[in-house]
Formats: structure tokens, sequence, C-alpha cells
């Protein structure tokens, strides 16, 4: 137990780098609860254009960013560690990443992770109440300092290694990226068939209630959970190329898991 | 034109067969249309449970059900051919399989489909209201019949050929059982890494809001979509099994729609 209460600083002041999806919905979200001082964007339009929805500066080159509680680093992966070594050695900074890991970054005394598990799209409005923030950083009272922040922002936000957040990234990517695809996929096979999606449409809804309902385990059925391979071998011959060869794939993959009932 | 109008039968009495997930959520909304007049199930204890449900007959053998204007077939694909060869030749058939086509049947005057374009487990509730239903018979008048009877339980209900419910079947399949099977392998995934599937759920409700509003194809985001092929290494670093295997596949498949942006 501690015997003295230690005094967090609050962060009230932000400059954010970036001005991709991740900046535009976080900057909106931040914007109630701290002041943005400033923006810097390699890409001058879409900054500009963010810095002036938030009446803010916007910095044309990053040593132009006006010193805050934090610098917010929304940029792609690969630009983060070149970011930080430009950056006053002084500013906290913390980077929204899930696939990048704090030891694989330049030392910099402050630096954090504050990462929202969610796809984000800027024509779409996303509540971000319900989206999961992780934090993590080199010390525990900046870490607490971001903890802090997120919760002003999110009903759920967690502390995690940078080990879970990688595993945390790729299990978003199956059921984002790759559940999207099955729907391309499937949206191509009945183009060329001369059938319309939207009949599909019912279907992924009761799928996605039940996937948030009960395990997924649970909720499978179809023919190759009951091992019906009359049925695959029949839809194997109605579909071609990638379709087929997805469509195998995942057929036996669902018949191994469940060949012991 | 027609000069007359026809006056089609409207179907007021119903004999079920079968009484598994299909049976069981397709009674509970006929009864309020017409009615139930038998059941008729291999499996005697779910069979009487749905009958007695209905305060309906229960037929214990495929004879003793009581002649109707419709006998409904809801039992697995396999069973269907063998059923209609032993029912009254004069009797009015439909079955509700995506995967059997007309023609593989034996010949049966009155042989016609209502197919529910849906997932039914025992457990949930369906709102079959939002439904689609394709519709095939043999004879144009007993289609109208199935179409109008259909009508009744759904807003959307469909004429569709043997070959359209065939192809609308294979892409159920994908978006139902497939997602389910990834979504089953993220949760295998971060159980392993001692992380909560529960995480994800705002990302796959998005995920889903996404594919409901817009084509997937605009919606895809993510490494493989970037071609960053440095996460995607990562992410198959940390991967093993089966989980890798189809990480790969998928991202390939991925990378190859998007390669020409």
């Amino acid at each position: 137990m501690r015997a003295f209460s230690i005094v967090l600083k609050e962060i009230k002041t932000i400059s954010i780098i970036g001005s991709g999806n991740v900046a535009h919905h976080l900057s909106r979200a931040l914007v109630g609860e701290c002041k943005i001082l400033s923006i810097h964007s390699r890409n001058q339009a879409t900054g500009f254009e963010l810095a002036e929805e938030h009446f803010t500066f916007f910095a044309e080159s990053i040593e132009d960013l006006i010193p805050a509680d934090l610098f917010l680093i929304c940029v792609s992966d690969d630009s983060i560690a070149g970011l930080i070594d430009r950056l006053p050695k002084d500013q906290k900074v913390a980077y929204t990443s899930g696939a990048v890991g704090l030891t694989e970054l330049p030392a910099h005394s402050d630096l954090g992770v504050l990462y929202p598990l969610q796809t984000f799209s800027k024509e779409q409005n996303v509540d971000l109440d319900s989206v999961p923030f992780f934090i993590e950083a080199r010390n525990t009272d900046f870490a607490q300092e971001l903890f802090d922040l997120a919760w002003k922002l999110s009903r759920t936000v967690v502390y995690a290694s940078s080990e879970d957040r990688k595993n945390l990234h790729v299990a978003a990517v199956m059921v984002n990226n790759f559940v999207n695809h099955i729907y391309a996929l499937a949206e191509d096979f009945l183009r060329d068939k001369k059938m319309e999606f939207k009949y599909l449409k019912p279907l992924i809804e009761e799928t996605t209630r039940k996937i948030l309902e009960n395990s997924a385990e649970e909720n499978q059925t179809g023919p190759a959970r009951r091992g019906d391979t009359k049925t695959i071998q029949k839809h194997l011959s109605l579909t071609e190329g990638e379709v087929k060869d997805i469509y195998q794939i995942l057929s036996e993959s669902i018949i191994n898991r469940y060949k012991h009932d």
C-alpha cells in the first residue's frame, strides 16, 4: 500500500499527429474532454481540414507542433518510429497502433499506447463508448494518465502488454478483415449467378446476434458441422477458383473441429 | 393478360413432417395463419413435444398423417426423397431445403419448395418477417399457393429456380458457417493467449453494420488490404496450425483482390 496518494497529472491538452481515420474519430471524441492545441499531418489537405474542423492550429512541419500534455500519434505503423525520433525528448507521447510493440520503438522517456480496438472509416460515426481501449506505457504513472484519458472516451479500458495487444490485433484482423472478405467472395459468387446479395442480410444479422450471445462453437450449424459430405460435394461442384478453394479449406477445418462429436 | 381471374386455393390446413429447428420455427409462425392438423417425426420425443405445443395430433407413422391442403416436409436433405415416395399421390407436398433440386426427387404431381434463408436454432426466436422465402413448384398454381402462404409469414418472398436456391445456399454457408468458424478460430486463438473474446464484440457489430449498408469490397481495411506484408509476417509468426494456414490463405486472397488498386 502507498502511504501517500499520488497526484497524477490529468491530460488536458493534446497535439495530434495524423489525419487518417483514427485521428479523425479520436480527435472528435477528445475535443469535448481536452483542448487540441495543434495538428500535424504529412497529408496537408486532410490535416488542414481536420485542424479547421476543430478550430485549431495546423502545424506544417512536425517541429511546429505546440507542446502539450500529450502528443497522440495516429499514423500508419511503419511511420511511428521515425516520428518519435523527431519529437522533443521531454514530450509525453502515445500512439494508437495494435501491432507495434513498445520495445520496437526508439528510446523515449514517456512513451505509451492507447489502442482502440475498432474499425474506423471517415464516413461512419462510431460510438467510442463501447470500443475497448488497451493501454500500455513504459512507466506506470504515464500509463495511468493514459488510462484516465481513455476512460473519458470509453467504458472499456484495459491495461495490456504489447504482446496482448498484438494478439488482439491478429484476432481483430480475423473477425473483421477475413469475415468481410468472405462477404466479398459471397457477393462475387452471387453476382456471377445473377442473384442479389441483399437476401443474405437477415442471415448475416442473425449470425452476428448469435455470436454476441453465445460461443461460436455452440452456434455452428451447416453441412460441414453435420459432416454432410454429399452437400459439400454439391457445393464444390457449383463453385470455382478462389471461392472453391476457400470453401474446401474452411469446410475441412469445420469437419476436423467437430469430428469427435 | 389473363381474361379470367383464376381462383387459387388458399392453404388453410397443414400437416408437418419433422420436428427439428425448421419445423419448430415454421410451425410456430404458421399456427396463426392456418390449422396444423398433424405432425409426424422420426424422433418421437421432439415430435410429440411439438404436437403437444400446438395442441395437435402426433402421427406415430407417416401413414397416420391427416390429409391437409399441404404437407410440409422439414427434414434433413437425405430423407426427403424417401418420404415423398410414401405420401399419398394426390397430396400437395412442399419441402424446405435449399440444397435439394425439384428434379432430383421422385415424381409427385404437386411438389414444391418453400425455402426460408435463415439459420434456426430452437433456443432462439427468429423474426420470420424479415427472412426471405424462396418458392418453386412443378406447376404455377401450386407455386402461387406456396407464395401466398409464405407471404403470410414474411415480407420477402421470391420465386427461384432450384439452381438459384442452391447458389443461395452456397452463399449462405459462406456468410453463416464460414464466418462463424472464423469466430471460433479467433476464440481459440485468444483463449490460448489468455485473452477474452468479448473485446472483439464491438468490432464484430461494426463489421456487420457496415456490410448491411455498403458493399464488402468498399468496407475492406487492414494489413492485407493495404498490402502491408510486414504486419502480415508478424501475425503469421504469432499464429500456428490451422489459424496460421487460414490466416495465410485469406490474406493472399485479399491481396490478390486489391493488388491492382
